[in-house]
Parts: C-alpha cells; structure tokens; sequence
C-alpha cells in the first residue's frame, strides 16, 4: 500500500473510457444474445434470428450511445447552472454562504475555532470560494466538455462489437439448431472473459466478475428463451 | 430563488428512484420499439414479431436489472474497501493523512494558516476524520444498504412497462404492416411525454427534452428498419 492514494482525476479519462466499455458492452454481449437465444426457441428460419439480431443491435447501439451522450450532455448542463447559483449567492449572500461552510464542518464535529480560518481565506478568494462549494457543498465534479461525444461513440461502438459475437453463429451456420449452441458457448466464453477482465479494473474478485457477468447473460437468455417458445 | 440549498440527501431517494425510473423506461421504450420496427422491414409474421419483442423485453429487463443490481453492489464494495484504507492510514499515518488534508485546502489557495485548525479538530475525531477524507479527499457518498435490490427491480420493471407500449400494437393488430404506424405512433407520444416528465427532475428545458427523446427513438427504430430490411 503506498502512503498516497491515486488522485482521481490523474485517471479520471481511463475511468470514464473504461466505464463506457463495459456498459455498452455488458449490455452487448447480453441482450443480443438473449433475444437470438429467445427467438431461436419460437422455431423461426435463421435469417429471421440475423434480422432481428442486427434491427437490435442497431437500435441498442444507438439508443445506448445518444443515451449516454444526453446523460453526458445534461450533467454538463447542471453543473453550469448550479456554477451560476453558486457565484450569485457568493456575491449576493456572503452571510448565508459562509453558514453553509459552517454547516459542512459542523457536519463532521468541528467547531467555529476550527474552522474559522477557511470562511475567512474563502471570503478573500471568490473563485476558489464557488469551486470549493461545488465540489464540498454539492459533491459535482466539472465535467469534460469533449466528454459527452467519446461517451457516445464508445458505448455505442462496444455495444456493436459485444452484439456481433452471439450474432456471429448466425450468420456462419445454416441453421438455428446448429447456431444456438454456438452462439451460447462463444457468447459465456466471452462474458466469462469480459467478466475477468472488468475486475481488474474495478478490484472486484476477477472470478466472481466473472461468474456474474456469464450469470446474467445465460439467466436473461434461458428466461428469454422459454419465454418465446411458450407465447410462439 | 431560496436561500437555503435543497440538501441532497434529503432528496437521495428521491432521485434514485426517477434516475432508475429514466434508465429502465428509456431504453425499454426506444429499443423494444426500434426491434419491433426493424423486423417489420423484413416482412416477418405478426407473431415473430411479438415473439422477437417479447424476448427482447424480457433480455432487456434481466439484462439492465440485473447490471443495475451489480453496479450498486460493487460501488458499495468499492466503498467499503477505501473506508478501511482510511482508517488504516489515519490510525497508522496521521501525518501523511494530515499532509493530504493540507493538498485539498492548498487546491483552493488556503495557506497553513486558514486550515490548520481543520486539521487540528479533525486529529481529535478519528471517525469523522476518515468520513471527512471519504468525501472530499475521495468524493464518495455512503452508499444505501438496500440501494441495490430497489434499483434493480425498479429498472427492470420499467423496462418491461416501457416495452409493453411498442409491442402492443402488435399483440391486438393481426398485420405488421397495420401495426407499425400505431406502434410509432403510441411510441413517440410516450417517449415526448416521458422526455417532458424527466425533464421536471432533470432542471432540462421540458420541450427540447420531449423532443430529444422523440428524437432518439426515431432514428434508432428508422437506422434499425432499413438495415433489416436490406439485409432480409
């Protein structure tokens, strides 16, 4: 253990990237795998599983990448508004920002002694003053401006590479008795491997991700699965 | 405007719940609704597509509940490890741990003489101290125990609620090509209306947020119809 901890925002781009793989691809490797597992199990031709295949992973691609990008977008949005308030009460309410400073460290016990010294260097320094509230009064981190483009453009990209592996069988086999097997085995092979390898990112146990993740996959595709076979 | 800062705990649950709410109901409303499309490009049955639909909804509902269920755990993981890490270090490197309070303060252009006094409370309060570095050293809230059980069912169920309204059509109309144009039409109204209503939590401009959504969902059923009717 080493006497610093890793600043956050040193890996704050690495994290965010890696956060967007693994939720479009989680959701990649998942779904179109389910839905082709699902609709396998209604006796269609396999040309219909790689319609409906490619019809969602398009749509999923898409709503999950301009999904995040809004989410992106309307984060950026509210840290600019609450920016604004902040600046506005510093300058118009000194009295009732200074209150609000006290409120945070009383928070943790501390008392007027202790705490004194920070109210007054904040009144000196305005700025330092709204980004100390932001940060400690609202817990907001200033958001990426070039955030909310990469946002989009990786989820939706992992959502296609994760859709194309079930879907893969699919398109090489000639018929769905043959492809499903397929597709189950290479799609629990790769989200037992994407499982392992998101662990090592967020320092969960790599097996159990790993377990969890096949888990998912397999129960969202079993129910899918006898789903339509019982309503087809 | 108030004085006074809505505090956001006061509203945590609150806002889990409509941020769980949004998650589920959006994707469950464009992705269910642009699968249902792109397969009605390929001239399928009715059937298959209420099959295909079906089973999109139900991979869907595990497949993001589920992802929803982990993410809170493994937050709430990841939180209890960096709680022991603090308290190792304020119990076995007071020092480096009071260096690293000094680093937040000196962020905001406060010298030793504005913050030491922080720091002084602080050594006689070891528990707050380490709640104190949990927020603003690390910026992580105490997660709710039950956060992750709620947030999966929550998303889950909003998925299959926001499905069921593409895929209606389809269930009482006896031909996909009837059953299309009502199935955009029930679609778009419920995403404008949803995007309007999210809109009064977000803070976003109601209209462009009906429209966004609208938007989204539109062009993720049009890009998934065309390519699956050029590749039937």
């Amino acid at each position: 253990m080493s006497d610093h901890h890793p600043h956050s925002e040193d890996h704050f781009e690495a994290s965010e990237l890696v956060r967007d793989v693994v939720i479009g691809m989680a959701d990649g490797l998942t779904v179109p795998f389910a839905l082709a597992a699902g609709i396998s199990g209604a006796a269609v031709a396999v040309s219909t599983v790689v319609t409906a295949g490619v019809a969602e992973i398009a749509a999923g691609a898409i709503a999950m990448g301009l999904g995040g990008y809004l989410a992106a977008r309307s984060s950026a949005d509210h840290y600019g508004a609450e920016l604004a308030r902040e600046e506005f009460e510093i300058l118009e309410k000194p009295e009732a920002e200074a209150a609000e400073v006290a409120e945070i460290f009383e928070h943790y016990g501390l008392k007027p002694e202790h705490y004194a010294g920070v109210i007054a260097g904040l009144r000196e320094r305005p700025i330092a003053w709204r980004d100390f509230m932001m940060r400690f009064e609202l817990g907001l981190e200033r958001p990426n401006p070039t955030q909310a483009q990469r946002s989009a453009i990786t989820i939706g990209a992992s959502y296609v590479v994760g859709g194309s592996i079930p879907l893969a069988p699919y398109v090489v086999l000639h018929s769905v008795n043959q492809a499903l097997p397929w597709s189950a085995a290479v799609t629990l092979l790769a989200l037992g491997l994407f499982g392992y390898g998101k662990a090592r990112f967020s320092g969960a146990p790599p097996l159990r991700s790993a377990l969890q993740t096949m888990a998912i996959g397999g129960m969202a595709a079993s129910v899918a699965f006898l789903l339509a076979r019982a309503i087809s």
